[in-house]
């Protein structure tokens, strides 16, 4: 168990989207991952696992199962297992996402 | 997969917390919950399961493991499996969480 205060994980880097760890248990992770404008992360599959993004700050086009949605905050967009999913912050601004992932890649 | 607007998902109830679910697929759930002021969910546990709270809105009084936290905008509280959580609000505002728990129950 744990408590953490989110609103604090904003930083970027210049050579791909920054994850900041929020907590990982056998059952699923939390992270904090902030994208700068041009960042994204391509689309891909988990075999397992269901993953959701959700905007804290900022927005992003979003890819889910074939369909791109534009998503402000309060935005979520999720992939069931095998369901391929990307992000891209095309915007001018920093998007920051809550992203979790049950169960977590190697659990 | 689907994408939502989890930012109009605001309604209280008078005789206990909204539940506004977002997704549930076999690996997790992840919902909206509001709580009006006085309102809360005691202490539990659930045996195979992680949970989380994290605070879209107001702020609230938090428990896991034995600890006591209150937490705003960006907090997040979580409890592995077997481990006790709740929630109360108890300011004078309504308190909005995103709320995810792998598995979801029953699953």
């Amino acid at each position: 168990m744990g408590f953490h205060d989110c609103s604090t994980d904003r930083g970027t880097r210049p050579d791909k989207l920054a994850k900041h760890a929020v907590f990982a248990t056998p059952q699923m992770f939390l992270d904090v991952w902030c994208l700068a404008p041009g960042q994204g992360q391509d689309a891909h599959a988990h075999a397992g696992s269901t993953k959701f993004y959700f905007v804290l700050e900022g927005r992003g086009r979003f890819a889910a199962g074939g369909e791109e949605r534009e998503l402000g905050p309060g935005g979520v967009c999720w992939a069931e297992a095998a369901e391929p999913h990307g992000v891209r912050n095309d915007s001018d601004e920093r998007l920051v996402l809550l992203v979790g992932m049950a169960p977590r890649p190697g659990a």
